[in-house]
Protein backbone atom coordinates (compact mmCIF):
# COMPACT_ATOMS: atom_id res chain seq x y z
CA UNK A 1 0.00 0.00 0.00
CA UNK A 2 2.76 2.93 0.61
CA UNK A 3 4.79 1.43 -2.67
CA UNK A 4 7.38 4.47 -3.29
CA UNK A 5 6.65 7.46 -4.46
CA UNK A 6 8.66 10.54 -5.34
CA UNK A 7 6.83 12.35 -3.53
CA UNK A 8 3.80 12.53 -0.73
CA UNK A 9 1.56 13.90 -2.88
CA UNK A 10 2.94 11.80 -5.85
CA UNK A 11 1.38 9.18 -3.55
CA UNK A 12 -1.61 10.99 -2.89
CA UNK A 13 -2.66 11.54 -7.06
CA UNK A 14 -2.03 7.98 -7.85
CA UNK A 15 -4.23 6.52 -5.08
CA UNK A 16 -7.04 8.83 -5.33
CA UNK A 17 -6.56 8.30 -9.08
CA UNK A 18 -6.29 4.57 -8.79
CA UNK A 19 -9.48 4.15 -7.05
CA UNK A 20 -11.54 6.68 -8.84
CA UNK A 21 -10.34 5.25 -11.88
CA UNK A 22 -11.39 1.37 -11.04
CA UNK A 23 -15.51 2.80 -10.31
CA UNK A 24 -15.20 4.88 -13.73
CA UNK A 25 -13.87 1.81 -15.73
CA UNK A 26 -16.11 -0.45 -14.06
CA UNK A 27 -18.88 1.65 -15.79
CA UNK A 28 -17.12 2.69 -18.95
CA UNK A 29 -18.35 4.22 -21.33
CA UNK A 30 -21.65 4.59 -18.87
CA UNK A 31 -21.44 8.04 -17.32
CA UNK A 32 -19.82 8.08 -13.25
CA UNK A 33 -20.00 11.20 -11.10
CA UNK A 34 -17.66 12.31 -8.29
CA UNK A 35 -17.88 14.20 -5.56
CA UNK A 36 -15.01 16.50 -4.34
CA UNK A 37 -13.96 17.03 -1.33
CA UNK A 38 -16.34 18.09 1.41
CA UNK A 39 -15.19 17.57 5.02
CA UNK A 40 -15.99 19.76 7.59
CA UNK A 41 -13.01 20.92 10.38
CA UNK A 42 -13.92 18.89 12.88
CA UNK A 43 -13.50 15.58 10.28
CA UNK A 44 -10.57 16.55 9.24
CA UNK A 45 -9.26 16.93 12.66
CA UNK A 46 -10.32 13.72 13.43
CA UNK A 47 -7.76 12.73 10.51
CA UNK A 48 -4.30 11.46 11.77
CA UNK A 49 -2.38 14.87 12.14
CA UNK A 50 -5.54 16.54 11.24
CA UNK A 51 -5.70 18.79 14.64
CA UNK A 52 -2.02 20.43 13.18
CA UNK A 53 -4.03 22.03 10.38
CA UNK A 54 -7.17 22.22 11.04
CA UNK A 55 -8.93 25.15 12.71
CA UNK A 56 -11.35 25.12 15.65
CA UNK A 57 -15.12 25.91 14.73
CA UNK A 58 -18.13 26.68 16.98
CA UNK A 59 -20.24 25.76 13.78
CA UNK A 60 -18.87 23.16 11.50
CA UNK A 61 -21.57 22.49 9.51
CA UNK A 62 -21.62 26.02 8.25
CA UNK A 63 -18.23 26.61 8.27
CA UNK A 64 -15.03 25.93 6.10
CA UNK A 65 -15.97 23.11 3.88
CA UNK A 66 -16.66 22.22 0.57
CA UNK A 67 -16.43 24.88 -2.45
CA UNK A 68 -15.17 27.64 0.32
CA UNK A 69 -11.93 25.60 0.59
CA UNK A 70 -10.71 24.97 -3.14
CA UNK A 71 -9.65 28.24 -3.91
CA UNK A 72 -8.52 29.48 -0.23
CA UNK A 73 -4.56 29.58 0.86
CA UNK A 74 -5.32 26.70 3.37
CA UNK A 75 -6.56 24.34 1.22
CA UNK A 76 -5.53 25.57 -2.79
CA UNK A 77 -2.33 22.83 -2.65
CA UNK A 78 -4.84 20.06 -1.05
CA UNK A 79 -7.29 20.81 -3.82
CA UNK A 80 -4.70 20.94 -6.40
CA UNK A 81 -4.01 17.26 -6.16
CA UNK A 82 -7.64 16.52 -5.94
CA UNK A 83 -7.54 17.97 -9.59
CA UNK A 84 -4.52 16.47 -10.82
CA UNK A 85 -5.91 12.65 -9.71
CA UNK A 86 -8.79 13.30 -11.25
CA UNK A 87 -7.53 14.68 -14.45
CA UNK A 88 -5.18 11.89 -14.46
CA UNK A 89 -8.27 9.47 -14.56
CA UNK A 90 -9.54 11.48 -17.54
CA UNK A 91 -6.40 12.14 -19.06
CA UNK A 92 -3.17 9.27 -18.89
CA UNK A 93 -6.35 6.62 -18.12
CA UNK A 94 -8.77 8.02 -20.74
CA UNK A 95 -11.96 7.40 -19.00
CA UNK A 96 -13.45 10.07 -19.95
CA UNK A 97 -16.66 9.24 -18.89
CA UNK A 98 -16.13 10.32 -15.39
CA UNK A 99 -18.16 13.73 -14.53
CA UNK A 100 -16.91 16.11 -11.60
CA UNK A 101 -19.29 17.33 -9.06
CA UNK A 102 -18.80 20.78 -6.62
CA UNK A 103 -20.46 20.29 -3.54
CA UNK A 104 -21.67 23.16 -1.04
CA UNK A 105 -21.21 25.73 -3.23
CA UNK A 106 -22.44 29.12 -1.94
CA UNK A 107 -22.54 31.90 -4.03
CA UNK A 108 -22.19 32.05 -8.43
CA UNK A 109 -19.09 34.26 -7.45
CA UNK A 110 -17.25 31.20 -5.80
CA UNK A 111 -18.63 28.64 -8.57
CA UNK A 112 -16.74 31.21 -10.89
CA UNK A 113 -13.71 31.31 -8.80
CA UNK A 114 -13.79 27.65 -8.37
CA UNK A 115 -13.82 26.62 -11.96
CA UNK A 116 -11.48 28.86 -12.75
CA UNK A 117 -8.82 27.08 -10.15
CA UNK A 118 -10.23 23.63 -11.70
CA UNK A 119 -9.23 24.80 -15.39
CA UNK A 120 -5.36 26.00 -13.98
CA UNK A 121 -5.05 22.12 -12.67
CA UNK A 122 -6.21 21.05 -16.05
CA UNK A 123 -10.27 20.20 -15.61
CA UNK A 124 -11.45 22.54 -18.09
CA UNK A 125 -15.41 22.63 -18.61
CA UNK A 126 -16.30 21.15 -22.25
CA UNK A 127 -12.78 20.10 -23.02
CA UNK A 128 -12.45 16.47 -23.74
CA UNK A 129 -16.13 16.63 -22.98
CA UNK A 130 -15.84 16.90 -19.34
CA UNK A 131 -18.82 17.92 -17.59
CA UNK A 132 -19.28 19.62 -14.36
CA UNK A 133 -21.92 19.40 -12.22
CA UNK A 134 -22.77 21.10 -8.81
CA UNK A 135 -24.25 19.88 -5.74
CA UNK A 136 -27.54 21.66 -4.88
CA UNK A 137 -27.87 22.07 -1.21
CA UNK A 138 -27.94 25.56 -0.37
CA UNK A 139 -31.26 27.39 -0.17
CA UNK A 140 -29.11 29.96 -2.38
CA UNK A 141 -28.56 27.17 -4.87
CA UNK A 142 -32.48 26.91 -5.56
CA UNK A 143 -33.01 30.58 -5.10
CA UNK A 144 -30.35 31.65 -7.88
CA UNK A 145 -30.61 28.29 -10.26
CA UNK A 146 -30.87 30.54 -13.31
CA UNK A 147 -27.56 31.90 -12.13
CA UNK A 148 -25.88 28.48 -11.28
CA UNK A 149 -27.03 26.61 -14.52
CA UNK A 150 -25.18 28.99 -16.73
CA UNK A 151 -21.83 27.89 -15.01
CA UNK A 152 -22.57 23.66 -14.49
CA UNK A 153 -23.93 20.99 -16.45
CA UNK A 154 -26.46 19.48 -14.01
CA UNK A 155 -27.23 19.20 -10.32
CA UNK A 156 -27.00 16.49 -7.53
CA UNK A 157 -29.80 17.86 -4.49
CA UNK A 158 -28.67 17.10 -1.66
CA UNK A 159 -31.36 16.47 0.70
CA UNK A 160 -29.67 16.09 3.72
CA UNK A 161 -28.54 19.48 3.53
CA UNK A 162 -31.11 21.58 1.71
CA UNK A 163 -33.58 20.22 4.54
CA UNK A 164 -30.71 20.93 7.30
CA UNK A 165 -30.38 25.02 5.53
CA UNK A 166 -34.05 25.53 4.67
CA UNK A 167 -35.38 24.32 8.01
CA UNK A 168 -32.27 25.92 10.24
CA UNK A 169 -31.74 22.80 11.56
CA UNK A 170 -28.50 20.76 12.31
CA UNK A 171 -29.26 17.54 10.21
CA UNK A 172 -27.38 15.39 13.09
CA UNK A 173 -28.03 16.38 16.26
CA UNK A 174 -30.61 13.71 18.14
CA UNK A 175 -31.25 16.88 20.46
CA UNK A 176 -33.84 18.54 17.70
CA UNK A 177 -34.30 15.61 15.49
CA UNK A 178 -37.90 16.54 15.84
CA UNK A 179 -37.13 19.75 13.58
CA UNK A 180 -35.80 17.46 10.83
CA UNK A 181 -38.17 16.61 8.23
CA UNK A 182 -37.84 16.57 4.59
CA UNK A 183 -41.38 16.11 3.94
CA UNK A 184 -41.96 20.04 5.22
CA UNK A 185 -44.15 22.00 2.89
CA UNK A 186 -41.29 24.31 2.61
CA UNK A 187 -39.02 21.67 1.68
CA UNK A 188 -41.52 20.01 -0.75
CA UNK A 189 -41.34 23.50 -2.53
CA UNK A 190 -37.34 23.69 -2.60
CA UNK A 191 -37.53 20.93 -4.16
CA UNK A 192 -39.98 21.80 -6.91
CA UNK A 193 -37.94 25.19 -7.46
CA UNK A 194 -34.58 23.59 -7.83
CA UNK A 195 -36.14 20.67 -10.32
CA UNK A 196 -38.17 22.86 -12.93
CA UNK A 197 -35.82 25.79 -12.37
CA UNK A 198 -33.03 23.28 -14.08
CA UNK A 199 -35.43 21.76 -16.06
CA UNK A 200 -35.97 25.10 -17.51
CA UNK A 201 -32.45 25.56 -17.98
CA UNK A 202 -31.86 22.23 -19.68
CA UNK A 203 -29.83 20.43 -17.04
CA UNK A 204 -29.78 17.41 -15.99
CA UNK A 205 -31.08 17.29 -11.30
CA UNK A 206 -30.96 14.44 -9.88
CA UNK A 207 -31.30 13.91 -6.31
CA UNK A 208 -28.53 12.12 -3.59
CA UNK A 209 -29.53 11.35 0.53
CA UNK A 210 -32.07 8.81 1.93
CA UNK A 211 -35.29 11.47 1.88
CA UNK A 212 -36.51 9.34 -1.67
CA UNK A 213 -35.34 5.64 0.26
CA UNK A 214 -37.40 6.46 2.96
CA UNK A 215 -40.42 8.57 2.07
CA UNK A 216 -41.86 6.68 -0.62
CA UNK A 217 -43.94 9.46 -1.01
CA UNK A 218 -40.92 12.22 -2.02
CA UNK A 219 -39.81 9.56 -4.56
CA UNK A 220 -43.51 9.63 -6.17
CA UNK A 221 -43.37 13.74 -5.69
CA UNK A 222 -39.84 13.44 -7.34
CA UNK A 223 -40.63 11.50 -9.86
CA UNK A 224 -43.93 13.75 -10.64
CA UNK A 225 -42.61 17.34 -10.86
CA UNK A 226 -39.61 15.75 -13.36
CA UNK A 227 -36.42 14.42 -11.78
CA UNK A 228 -33.91 12.62 -14.06
CA UNK A 229 -32.52 10.36 -11.54
CA UNK A 230 -32.54 9.37 -7.59
CA UNK A 231 -30.13 7.76 -5.57
CA UNK A 232 -30.93 4.94 -3.28
CA UNK A 233 -29.03 2.34 -0.82
CA UNK A 234 -28.72 -1.31 -2.27
CA UNK A 235 -31.57 -1.98 0.39
CA UNK A 236 -34.35 -0.04 -0.69
CA UNK A 237 -33.59 -0.26 -4.75
CA UNK A 238 -36.20 -3.02 -5.62
CA UNK A 239 -38.82 -1.29 -3.35
CA UNK A 240 -38.12 2.08 -4.94
CA UNK A 241 -38.04 1.52 -8.28
CA UNK A 242 -41.61 -0.21 -8.00
CA UNK A 243 -43.01 3.06 -6.63
CA UNK A 244 -40.86 5.03 -9.99
CA UNK A 245 -42.55 2.74 -12.54
CA UNK A 246 -46.17 3.49 -10.58
CA UNK A 247 -45.35 7.18 -10.95
CA UNK A 248 -43.79 7.35 -14.06
CA UNK A 249 -47.13 5.18 -14.94
CA UNK A 250 -49.15 7.89 -13.62
CA UNK A 251 -47.52 10.88 -14.93
CA UNK A 252 -47.50 9.39 -18.62
CA UNK A 253 -51.38 8.55 -18.58
CA UNK A 254 -51.86 12.16 -16.60
CA UNK A 255 -49.99 13.58 -19.51
CA UNK B 1 -30.94 43.48 43.57
CA UNK B 2 -31.86 40.55 45.42
CA UNK B 3 -34.79 41.31 47.32
CA UNK B 4 -36.72 38.56 49.17
CA UNK B 5 -39.06 36.90 46.75
CA UNK B 6 -41.23 33.94 47.63
CA UNK B 7 -39.25 31.76 45.16
CA UNK B 8 -36.38 32.26 42.71
CA UNK B 9 -38.85 31.80 39.73
CA UNK B 10 -41.00 34.83 41.02
CA UNK B 11 -37.61 37.08 41.34
CA UNK B 12 -36.85 36.37 37.30
CA UNK B 13 -40.98 36.77 36.68
CA UNK B 14 -40.77 40.04 38.63
CA UNK B 15 -37.52 41.26 37.62
CA UNK B 16 -37.84 40.48 33.39
CA UNK B 17 -41.41 42.19 34.01
CA UNK B 18 -39.88 45.18 35.56
CA UNK B 19 -37.09 45.61 33.18
CA UNK B 20 -39.76 44.72 29.51
CA UNK B 21 -42.38 46.75 31.87
CA UNK B 22 -39.83 50.34 31.87
CA UNK B 23 -39.52 49.94 28.20
CA UNK B 24 -42.72 49.52 27.23
CA UNK B 25 -44.41 52.06 29.63
CA UNK B 26 -41.26 54.85 28.20
CA UNK B 27 -42.77 54.55 25.22
CA UNK B 28 -46.94 53.94 25.74
CA UNK B 29 -48.93 53.67 23.90
CA UNK B 30 -46.51 53.02 20.50
CA UNK B 31 -46.28 49.87 20.26
CA UNK B 32 -43.09 47.63 21.64
CA UNK B 33 -41.98 44.56 20.25
CA UNK B 34 -40.24 42.42 23.09
CA UNK B 35 -38.45 39.42 21.52
CA UNK B 36 -38.49 35.88 23.46
CA UNK B 37 -35.22 34.21 24.31
CA UNK B 38 -33.08 32.96 21.71
CA UNK B 39 -30.19 31.82 23.23
CA UNK B 40 -28.04 28.82 22.01
CA UNK B 41 -26.80 26.15 24.14
CA UNK B 42 -23.29 27.48 23.92
CA UNK B 43 -24.55 30.72 25.52
CA UNK B 44 -26.89 28.85 28.22
CA UNK B 45 -23.86 27.33 29.48
CA UNK B 46 -21.51 30.22 29.43
CA UNK B 47 -23.57 31.45 32.17
CA UNK B 48 -23.64 30.62 35.97
CA UNK B 49 -24.93 27.09 36.47
CA UNK B 50 -25.54 26.76 32.79
CA UNK B 51 -23.25 23.93 32.15
CA UNK B 52 -25.30 21.62 34.70
CA UNK B 53 -28.39 22.36 32.34
CA UNK B 54 -26.96 22.81 29.05
CA UNK B 55 -26.39 19.98 26.61
CA UNK B 56 -23.28 20.10 24.23
CA UNK B 57 -23.77 20.48 20.60
CA UNK B 58 -21.40 20.07 17.85
CA UNK B 59 -23.46 22.74 16.08
CA UNK B 60 -25.15 25.29 18.23
CA UNK B 61 -26.35 27.77 15.88
CA UNK B 62 -28.71 25.58 13.76
CA UNK B 63 -29.22 23.41 16.88
CA UNK B 64 -31.38 23.60 20.22
CA UNK B 65 -32.44 27.35 20.02
CA UNK B 66 -35.55 29.31 19.55
CA UNK B 67 -38.80 28.59 19.64
CA UNK B 68 -37.83 25.02 19.45
CA UNK B 69 -37.14 25.03 23.20
CA UNK B 70 -40.69 26.87 24.00
CA UNK B 71 -42.98 23.57 23.99
CA UNK B 72 -39.89 20.68 24.54
CA UNK B 73 -39.20 19.44 28.09
CA UNK B 74 -36.30 20.59 28.33
CA UNK B 75 -37.43 24.14 28.47
CA UNK B 76 -40.81 24.74 29.09
CA UNK B 77 -41.15 25.49 32.72
CA UNK B 78 -38.80 28.35 31.72
CA UNK B 79 -40.81 29.30 28.83
CA UNK B 80 -43.51 29.44 31.41
CA UNK B 81 -41.66 32.06 33.34
CA UNK B 82 -41.07 34.22 30.94
CA UNK B 83 -44.51 34.17 29.29
CA UNK B 84 -45.54 35.00 32.89
CA UNK B 85 -43.28 38.43 32.67
CA UNK B 86 -45.05 39.30 29.65
CA UNK B 87 -48.39 38.57 30.96
CA UNK B 88 -47.75 40.74 33.99
CA UNK B 89 -46.10 43.66 31.95
CA UNK B 90 -49.39 43.46 29.65
CA UNK B 91 -52.22 42.66 32.46
CA UNK B 92 -50.82 44.18 36.05
CA UNK B 93 -49.05 47.16 34.61
CA UNK B 94 -51.32 47.57 31.79
CA UNK B 95 -48.92 48.30 29.17
CA UNK B 96 -51.09 46.32 26.28
CA UNK B 97 -48.63 48.26 23.42
CA UNK B 98 -46.76 45.32 24.33
CA UNK B 99 -46.58 42.89 21.09
CA UNK B 100 -44.44 39.36 21.84
CA UNK B 101 -42.55 38.18 19.21
CA UNK B 102 -41.35 34.83 18.56
CA UNK B 103 -37.76 33.86 16.90
CA UNK B 104 -36.27 30.64 15.04
CA UNK B 105 -39.83 29.09 14.60
CA UNK B 106 -38.39 26.51 11.71
CA UNK B 107 -41.81 25.21 10.83
CA UNK B 108 -45.45 25.98 10.61
CA UNK B 109 -46.28 23.10 12.94
CA UNK B 110 -43.83 24.28 15.47
CA UNK B 111 -45.67 28.08 15.32
CA UNK B 112 -49.05 26.09 16.22
CA UNK B 113 -47.11 24.22 18.93
CA UNK B 114 -45.89 27.78 20.55
CA UNK B 115 -48.84 30.00 20.71
CA UNK B 116 -50.49 27.18 21.80
CA UNK B 117 -48.52 27.27 24.74
CA UNK B 118 -48.36 30.85 25.27
CA UNK B 119 -52.32 30.57 25.35
CA UNK B 120 -52.17 28.48 28.28
CA UNK B 121 -49.44 30.83 29.98
CA UNK B 122 -51.68 34.10 29.42
CA UNK B 123 -50.95 34.76 26.24
CA UNK B 124 -53.76 34.56 23.57
CA UNK B 125 -53.54 36.13 20.63
CA UNK B 126 -55.89 38.97 20.01
CA UNK B 127 -56.69 38.95 23.80
CA UNK B 128 -57.24 42.89 24.75
CA UNK B 129 -55.35 43.61 21.61
CA UNK B 130 -52.56 41.46 22.40
CA UNK B 131 -50.07 41.00 19.10
CA UNK B 132 -47.48 38.20 18.26
CA UNK B 133 -45.13 38.36 15.73
CA UNK B 134 -42.08 36.23 14.39
CA UNK B 135 -38.90 36.38 13.55
CA UNK B 136 -38.62 35.60 9.29
CA UNK B 137 -34.63 34.31 9.50
CA UNK B 138 -34.83 30.58 8.31
CA UNK B 139 -35.40 30.14 4.60
CA UNK B 140 -38.52 27.99 5.11
CA UNK B 141 -39.70 31.13 7.21
CA UNK B 142 -39.48 33.00 3.63
CA UNK B 143 -40.69 29.82 1.36
CA UNK B 144 -43.79 29.61 3.96
CA UNK B 145 -44.39 33.03 4.02
CA UNK B 146 -48.20 32.41 3.27
CA UNK B 147 -49.03 30.39 5.71
CA UNK B 148 -46.68 31.65 8.81
CA UNK B 149 -48.74 34.97 7.64
CA UNK B 150 -51.81 32.83 9.19
CA UNK B 151 -50.04 31.98 12.46
CA UNK B 152 -48.74 35.48 12.96
CA UNK B 153 -49.56 39.48 13.02
CA UNK B 154 -46.50 40.94 11.48
CA UNK B 155 -42.98 39.85 10.78
CA UNK B 156 -39.23 41.13 11.57
CA UNK B 157 -36.69 40.04 9.17
CA UNK B 158 -33.48 39.08 10.95
CA UNK B 159 -30.61 39.42 8.43
CA UNK B 160 -27.73 37.88 10.06
CA UNK B 161 -29.53 34.40 10.58
CA UNK B 162 -31.50 34.57 7.04
CA UNK B 163 -27.84 35.17 5.42
CA UNK B 164 -26.14 33.19 7.47
CA UNK B 165 -28.60 29.96 6.51
CA UNK B 166 -29.70 31.41 2.81
CA UNK B 167 -25.91 31.08 1.87
CA UNK B 168 -25.00 28.59 4.73
CA UNK B 169 -22.16 30.48 6.39
CA UNK B 170 -21.88 30.54 9.82
CA UNK B 171 -22.25 34.26 10.68
CA UNK B 172 -19.75 34.58 13.41
CA UNK B 173 -16.66 33.11 12.00
CA UNK B 174 -13.81 34.91 10.83
CA UNK B 175 -13.25 31.58 8.49
CA UNK B 176 -15.55 32.05 5.81
CA UNK B 177 -16.43 35.52 6.55
CA UNK B 178 -15.48 36.20 2.49
CA UNK B 179 -18.79 34.17 2.13
CA UNK B 180 -20.99 36.11 4.09
CA UNK B 181 -22.50 39.03 2.19
CA UNK B 182 -26.16 40.47 2.42
CA UNK B 183 -25.53 41.75 -0.88
CA UNK B 184 -25.83 38.50 -2.55
CA UNK B 185 -28.39 38.17 -5.26
CA UNK B 186 -29.73 35.54 -3.25
CA UNK B 187 -30.09 37.09 -0.14
CA UNK B 188 -31.70 40.33 -1.82
CA UNK B 189 -34.39 38.01 -4.08
CA UNK B 190 -35.04 36.75 -0.16
CA UNK B 191 -35.79 39.89 1.24
CA UNK B 192 -38.05 40.43 -1.64
CA UNK B 193 -39.99 37.18 -0.98
CA UNK B 194 -40.20 38.05 2.49
CA UNK B 195 -41.27 41.98 2.41
CA UNK B 196 -43.92 41.17 -1.11
CA UNK B 197 -45.56 37.67 0.85
CA UNK B 198 -45.92 40.16 4.00
CA UNK B 199 -48.13 42.99 2.38
CA UNK B 200 -49.77 40.31 0.16
CA UNK B 201 -50.93 39.06 3.33
CA UNK B 202 -51.51 42.37 4.60
CA UNK B 203 -49.19 42.12 7.92
CA UNK B 204 -46.32 44.06 8.29
CA UNK B 205 -42.82 43.44 8.37
CA UNK B 206 -39.46 45.19 9.15
CA UNK B 207 -35.95 43.93 9.94
CA UNK B 208 -33.60 43.89 12.47
CA UNK B 209 -29.62 43.49 11.94
CA UNK B 210 -27.00 45.63 11.14
CA UNK B 211 -27.73 45.44 7.24
CA UNK B 212 -29.86 48.54 6.46
CA UNK B 213 -26.98 50.77 8.28
CA UNK B 214 -24.01 49.03 6.74
CA UNK B 215 -25.06 49.13 3.07
CA UNK B 216 -27.06 52.14 2.28
CA UNK B 217 -28.26 49.94 -1.20
CA UNK B 218 -29.24 47.89 1.13
CA UNK B 219 -31.76 50.31 2.79
CA UNK B 220 -32.77 52.14 -0.56
CA UNK B 221 -33.91 48.48 -1.88
CA UNK B 222 -35.90 47.36 0.86
CA UNK B 223 -37.80 51.03 1.15
CA UNK B 224 -38.16 50.22 -2.78
CA UNK B 225 -39.64 46.51 -2.04
CA UNK B 226 -42.01 48.51 0.36
CA UNK B 227 -40.76 47.18 3.61
CA UNK B 228 -42.58 48.92 6.71
CA UNK B 229 -39.59 49.58 9.18
CA UNK B 230 -35.69 49.57 9.63
CA UNK B 231 -33.73 48.79 12.34
CA UNK B 232 -30.30 51.09 13.11
CA UNK B 233 -28.12 51.54 15.43
CA UNK B 234 -27.87 55.46 16.72
CA UNK B 235 -24.33 55.96 14.94
CA UNK B 236 -26.07 55.35 11.62
CA UNK B 237 -29.59 56.58 12.49
CA UNK B 238 -29.31 60.26 10.81
CA UNK B 239 -27.51 58.80 7.82
CA UNK B 240 -29.93 55.90 7.33
CA UNK B 241 -33.36 58.36 7.71
CA UNK B 242 -31.42 60.56 5.02
CA UNK B 243 -31.24 57.60 2.76
CA UNK B 244 -34.96 56.61 3.76
CA UNK B 245 -35.92 59.81 2.58
CA UNK B 246 -34.96 60.04 -0.89
CA UNK B 247 -36.05 56.46 -1.22
CA UNK B 248 -39.54 56.97 -0.38
CA UNK B 249 -39.42 59.92 -2.81
CA UNK B 250 -37.90 58.27 -5.63
CA UNK B 251 -40.53 56.07 -4.84
CA UNK B 252 -43.22 58.33 -4.42
CA UNK B 253 -42.06 60.12 -8.02
CA UNK B 254 -41.87 56.46 -9.59
CA UNK B 255 -45.80 55.43 -8.64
Amino acid sequence: RTAPSPSPGDYFVRTLAEGVGTIAAAFYPRPVIVRLSDFKTNEYAALIGGQVFEPTEANPMIGFRGAARYAHPAYADGFALECAALARVRGAMGLTNLIVMVPFCRRVEEAERVLAAMREHGLTRGRDGLEIYMMCEIPNNVIQIDSFAAEFDGFSIGSNDLTQLTLGVDRDSDLVAFDFDERDPGMLEMLRLAVTGARRNGRKIGICGEAPANYPEIARYLVAIGIDSLSVNPSSLLRTMEIVRQAEENESRAA
